[in-house]
């Protein structure tokens, strides 16, 4: 209870000493923070319009109807259906509203946690804001910050690396949709591209605010570029139990010689042995740089540590999460607060020697926000693949969980039925294993863009 | 106790009424059937070479010595420690031997089962024919069949279809390695190129018994050509309950006018749903032509229906096992008993609705023998990776045998250390999930021709 009402000040609305807002002109957008009784506030994006007394306008997916005279607002709310949504009355002061009332509607909690039976979001963030079948509420309204005239370019040098997902992280830095930010990561173990060491254990810069995102939207992220940008790499030596048979575990005889040093050359696009033994003197492997964690803050007060992965992404470890690549994830915070690290120079299906080729990286990415359309998950678009994450406890959910994102993903996306999305599966669906070895599990689930092209 | 000695029998010996031998040359090549109080004969690749009244050569891995004396010999067995492996004593009737004696050394039992610890075959089979500590055993030699002097082409027309593997299904042609056959298949449900209805639940073609195979050995199928021979196919259409969330399963809603049929249109190398939907007019995906099942007979007296997979492969459904794809198998039993069929014109991973496009298929192959190299579970060749199959009762289990069993190939073929194979892997490994929706799971692990070639 207390924790909800200090978020709402913090937040910029103060419920103390309201001053009599003389004409105060409420026409235009608003983003509106509810709280009830317990659980997290909600958030909805408002739009009043005014005629002389009257107001009107949108709260969610709700209508509005109300008064506005001496600075005193009534609000009357009616849902998609035409029923009562709730009332509310308030006091302007300022550039904010603060007021009270009550919310008519089952209270949906937080957004997220992929159900796999429709991208609907579970309940009211973002949509209704619907607090308890008419549950007493306070709500504040404010404007939400205005987009700068031209996108930015913004150079940003990390100096907090988290070790922890976590919304009490402190942001570094607030971005708008559209800015362009230059930025690098520090590898799994902490050490940047001039040998020094920051927090390790697959710590994240950020996290990045970005203007403008409520929970239960999908945060966009575009990776422009990530490429490594020292020449040494480093990998684990032995296999990890998760991806051998106890046979092979148990007799399997590693060589404490063998040092998993690898030496970048870019300007060949090869990563090669620093110290090979005899037969791999001639071994080299293509660099394909990736990002092994990229994460918004997970949903509620949980907290996890940076080699976790979840449904706010985290040490997803996905080899596909290259430069071009696009990801999308569920916003469980205002702000979504951004974090990202952990690159590979180059990395095999599943991470098996628990480690990949860790190294630093220069990173550009820029963010989009897509209002109300989360899907609970982690999603990405490839070069040639839309790409549905499954991160879950064991294998088999992680398939699960996958196949059922990218289904519901493609039905919505392409109006398809579910017959038609199993044709679809039938012939083009592929996997691929990317998680074996950390706290969670997870398989993507893709489709081919080229077959996908076709639909009408 | 009884079937062993049928099955001695069908070998071509015959222990009654030995003739007397003059002057019999023995020497030369011999294939040694070894039968004990228990189990399953066991089989040797023998060499005898004759001096006067002194036999000399090799049994399996075990060397010979003895003497030969009016049609009548006697062997002393050492094995590769300089150890006593056996004496036996025999009558020579025209081209066979037959005789018994005790041979020392562990009951190795059949080859097969990946262990994951190396790819020594469990026991004597194929190597030395260790039955019992001493036991008492019956043995019969018989020459090996000649190989044509040139390879032939052989033109099958299947006539049996076998909706089990087991090594009760009498073969129905008899190839040497290097013929190159030409046949087809049916597809899963038993329709051939010509609309013809033959058993169907995936049965398989075939057996072919390879002359010369023995158990412990690897059977190498080369798929000379696998091509579609009909413009029709058919899928499923619902998304299995493996491979989706319980929320999903419960949810979908299926249209049951969707049909599942296609056209093949081979000379445009693509497939268009015959009856499509509005979105779907102008949906094709492209003809990748591959076997759902490629089998050996499964050891011992073990039956499965079509639809099963395991060690002897079966329906592995692999996407990757198109013309042009080599096979290594395990072999169980005298002449391995190859089959094939469930030709698929195009399949996603998972086979995730039950079914791909199951059609018929024109089939060329050619078979080549490893002596005494068996992994106990099936390998492949594509055009660029080396592939372990991983058939096992669980996604997880089938990720754990194949990345051991690639290791363990890798290890072997490259003389490689564990920490070499860790230091392949973690940049380079890839996965591939094949088979979530049959009795067993299928999952490959594989690893790029291309980064293996530089290995000294």
């Amino acid at each position: 209870m207390i924790k909800t009402w200090v978020r709402i000040a913090a937040l910029g609305s103060v419920f103390a000493a309201a001053r009599l807002a003389a004409a105060a002109d409420l026409s235009g957008n608003w983003i509106a923070t509810v709280a009830g009784g317990q659980g997290e506030p909600q958030y909805a994006r408002v739009l009043l319009t005014v005629d002389g007394d009257n107001l009107g306008g949108t709260w969610g997916e709700s209508k509005v109807s109300g008064t506005l005279a001496d600075g005193k607002l009534t609000l009357a709310l009616t849902d998609t259906q035409g029923a009562s949504a709730g009332s509310l009355s308030g006091t302007v002061s300022g550039d904010t509203v603060t007021g009270s009332g009550s919310i008519i509607g089952g209270r949906g909690g937080r957004p997220g946690g992929f159900d796999g039976g429709g991208m609907r979001p579970r309940g009211g963030a973002g949509g209704r804001a619907g607090i308890g079948g008419g549950e007493v509420v306070a709500f504040s309204l404010a404007r939400p910050a205005r987009l700068p005239a031209t996108a930015r370019e913004l150079h940003f040098t990390p100096t907090n690396f988290y070790g922890t997902y976590s919304a009490k992280n402190k942001p570094a830095l607030t971005i708008f949709p559209g800015d362009v930010v230059h930025t690098w990561t520090a590898d799994a173990g902490g050490v940047d591209a001039n040998g020094l060491r920051h927090r390790g254990g697959d710590s994240n810069i950020g996290p990045f605010y970005i203007e403008g995102a409520l929970p239960g939207d999908t945060l966009v992220v575009h990776l422009l570029k990530v490429r490594t940008n020292r020449t040494t790499a480093h990998q684990g030596t032995r296999i990890n139990a998760h991806a051998v048979t106890a046979a092979y575990l148990t007799t399997a005889q590693y060589d404490p010689a063998v040092t998993g040093d690898w030496t970048l050359l870019p300007e060949k696009g090869i990563a090669v042995p620093t110290h090979p033994s005899e037969h791999m003197k001639n071994y080299s492997v293509p660099i394909k740089p990736m990002l092994g964690c990229i994460s918004v803050a997970p949903a509620g007060d949980e907290q996890f540590r940076g080699g976790d992965l979840g449904a706010y992404g985290g040490n997803m470890d996905y080899n596909d999460n290259v430069e071009g690549t696009t990801l999308y994830f569920p916003v469980f915070h205002p702000g979504a607060l951004l974090g990202m690290g952990d690159g590979h120079a180059a990395m095999g299906d599943g991470e098996v020697t628990g480690s990949a080729l860790e190294t630093s990286m220069d990173v550009d990415f820029s963010v989009e926000l897509i209002p109300r359309d989360s899907s609970g998950m982690v999603r990405a678009e490839t070069k040639d693949y839309l790409v549905a994450f499954g991160v879950a406890g064991s294998v088999p959910e992680s398939i699960q969980v996958a196949t059922s994102q990218l289904a519901t993903w493609i039905k919505k996306k392409y109006q398809l039925t579910d017959s038609e999305v199993a044709i679809l599966f039938a012939s083009e669906l592929k996997y691929d294993i990317t998680e074996l070895v950390d706290s969670q599990y997870n398989v993507v689930a893709k489709m081919p863009k080229s077959v996908l092209a076709s639909m009408k």
